[in-house]
């Protein structure tokens, strides 16, 4: 009876924080999601100069809280599933981990700066969030056509970088170092700069030839935007026109549940055993 | 006799302003479209400093021109109205309100800079009379893509500002303050503008491995620019080729009528009592 | 017989300047398109200061050989027609003359700058030669595309101005003079570089809240630019899909001929006779 | 008996160096191409003055390496090909030798700042490896989809250097020397920065009227930025739609052989002989 019990709460607690069809899971989703964007806006203003100096103490109360909140929410992730280790060493296991030691390693590392890296990898937590978004369907299609034209894109990504290196050397060799174009690395990242239509402005060909040379550069960089542009819009029409809805009578519905023992998602509505490995998915 | 002639011009008044089918109503209304732009423009002109000096009785009085013009248009639509509580409190009520008394404000809050900004809200009167475009069908398609794939550019957004946050705080840590990006707020608005391709070069990248970072950074923005084309794209091409002809025989045409008891629009040719309040729309 | 001859050399001429479709008419112009393009390349030279204190002497005598030519041409136009008001006032006309006259108000209005101007009119004189390329069918699908979509791209730049303005002046109050916003139009003219994605740099916001306003303007210019190209992929993808085959049987083949009466072109390749007024189009 | 073992050794060499498909061919071309990378990264390290001087011995030693190791597979080539002439004249021969001698030359010309170049078309030699690429078929429809559209994106181009001339010439004329529109060649390429929304900045219009001109450029160079993009992405859903499948029944499947005679390519899989020059493929 004792065991049934914290069996009991251990499945509850795991229902709340991995689960998100039921009420209380989204509440749980949401509270989690908005410690998460808090936390964010907390990096962003501490490193503002004007705000940490007169705002110091409350921002260190608040980073002190949030971290708390972490903690209480890794303990009970590990409590509440079957393989505490197979969760730790997951992906969004290491990623929580990493979310909530921050402010604890500043205890130790005082005035590291990098720190700060760490605690804006927070940001990757929303994504934990976000499976629900993938029950929306919004973004099916969509991530198809992208999957569908990444052979594409990587020969295009890589033939403009290409373009860059032959351009940007020629330019190093008709600007040379006193109009800015220092180095051949240099000159290169100017050309993804003009290539891109980005152009900052900070390097900027002086010379008649040079600026002939750019010229050219951006009318190329100009034209192949279409390229990526029309790869994608006919992948997406493609994917857009073969509709999902005679595939749907085969297609069974899964929900956001995920075994207390292996933490497999992608459960059937009807499924009452995990499918991976066998742990009964619901207990009464 | 005597309530019947009062009915006969209000309704006339009516029609003159609130409708456009009318030739009197389309005068109305171009005469209405001209006094706007011309009531930008005087905002417009006013800011600048070496108009503004020089001419500065002209610009008053012609502010004065439109503030009474629009004071009378305003009076006008209340008096021509059955409800006028119910105009006043609508949208284009309120904007018509907005739009009449920052002139009038001036007197008791002289020199107040923010009346600006209540006079560019005459802007927005522009799309009353732009109610005519509605039937021109001209953007209906345009409207119906952008409403079909708003779900998908509202994701696409989302993973842009995440991609901003991190990539932001990662150049905040290369670059940091002595290169221009003083703090992650900074940062995250310099990666907006550079993935965006607007490179306005106030700050830039100073270190190789910046350099480095922010060539991806452009190459990223320049790859998915066509994201939220391709969707658009696709999404447009089949509004288009769902042809809406089929669909005519059943389309009832409206017209530009607006009811003088509730200012219900979008009555039938054919209509003689206002659909939704039973007025009669017609007194002759 | 002297009448004839005369006749004779007349729609010789008239063969070699107006038309296309016989070996010489194609040398004439090869040779007018290369005059044309030297006179342009003339006056880019003539504007650079080291070039022109350089070889002043050789730019001016090319100057005056090219007035000559194109004089002799602009003769050869008016005789070898047989209405010469009609060619004198017709649009190309017009441009001809343009073309040819600048060097000689030179000598009367001495080191007037505005003739640069008048001079760079030349280049529209390509499209009379570009004709050729309306045969070519290349661009056909293209211009009925951007036809097709004229209204909607209309509604969209007007969408366009009116964000602009808005934010314009938003940015106007939010920035001030101190930043450089030093008036509205410049706001409005910041806000549309910023929409554009061009991004110059010589005006940027400074406050914190002008470049979080600054990052919406350009997330929101990053987004729009998705709709034109949305639109004319569309309207092009619908134009390519309505093949010009099954029509062909009913297109009459059309030839560069142009009547020596009334200039009138497009007739088909078996026409004797001009079919807008009657006269003869081959005398040999 | 000592031929056939000639013979071999050479038909071996000719297998590794020129063939992809056995698995020695395979690693011989993963070593080529690293090498390829590395010694452009040399030649890109060599111009950043701070690693020049730091590393230049150890720069210099790998320097020697890459080109001895481009001379020995040089040679190779020559060797293990029947008609060395005909690959030494080939592109790739070319590129070849060019990516070979430009360390030999320094020792005659010592200091000559433009064999930079010259190593940098090593980058060329990637595409010989990345024939390969052409059997993954990743790129098919995209290269059909250019090239369809060639002509169209040609007829694009012409028209906007046309523009960017006559508008260049207008903001020199508008603008004028004091506010860097120094010339009209200066002001074409004001031009063409601003059309193609790359905007460096180091030019800007300061009076109110070429402010006001540069925003149409602006708009225009917005809107035009559709046509390419439309043009690539309706031909490509075209090259889409005609799928390759029902032609694959006819289409014989090719593998990357070269024949060691004449240097021909793409031999079916079962081909014995050379189908140009009749030699025999494989010498066991």
């Amino acid at each position: 009876m004792g065991k049934l019990t914290r069996h009991n709460w251990r499945s509850k607690l795991h229902e709340l924080i991995y689960e998100a069809d039921t009420p209380s899971g989204k509440i749980f989703d949401l509270v989690l999601m908005f410690t998460i964007i808090a936390s964010i806006i907390l990096v962003m203003l501490e490193s503002v100069k004007a705000i940490d100096e007169r705002f110091h103490q409350l921002l260190n109360i608040s980073e002190w809280i949030i971290t708390i909140l972490f903690s209480l929410e890794y303990i009970a992730r590990i409590v509440s599933v079957r393989q505490p280790i197979k969760y730790i060493l997951s992906f969004y296991g290491i990623i929580d981990f990493l979310a909530t030691i921050p402010k604890y390693l500043s205890l130790i590392f005082a005035g590291t700066h990098a720190l700060v890296a760490l605690r804006a990898l927070r940001l990757l937590r929303i994504f934990r969030i976000l499976k629900l978004a993938r029950y929306l369907g919004a973004s099916n299609n969509l991530v198809k056509a992208l999957k569908a034209s990444r052979a594409k894109i990587s020969v295009f990504l890589f033939a403009v970088i290409i373009v860059a290196i032959i351009l940007g050397t020629i330019m190093y060799l008709v600007e040379g170092e006193k109009n800015g174009f220092t180095n051949i690395p240099k000159s290169v990242y100017w050309c993804i700069v003009t290539l891109t239509t980005v152009g900052f402005g900070d390097i900027a060909p002086q010379t008649p030839l040079g600026q002939f040379i750019a010229a050219l550069v951006m009318i190329l960089g100009y034209g192949i935007i279409a390229v990526p542009t029309g790869i994608v819009s006919a992948e997406y029409t493609t994917q857009v026109k073969q509709p999902e809805q005679p595939r749907n009578p085969d297609k069974i519905h899964t929900n956001t549940q995920s075994c207390a023992n292996c933490l497999t998602e992608g459960h059937q509505d009807r499924a009452e055993y995990c499918h991976i490995c066998g742990y009964k998915l619901h207990h009464d």
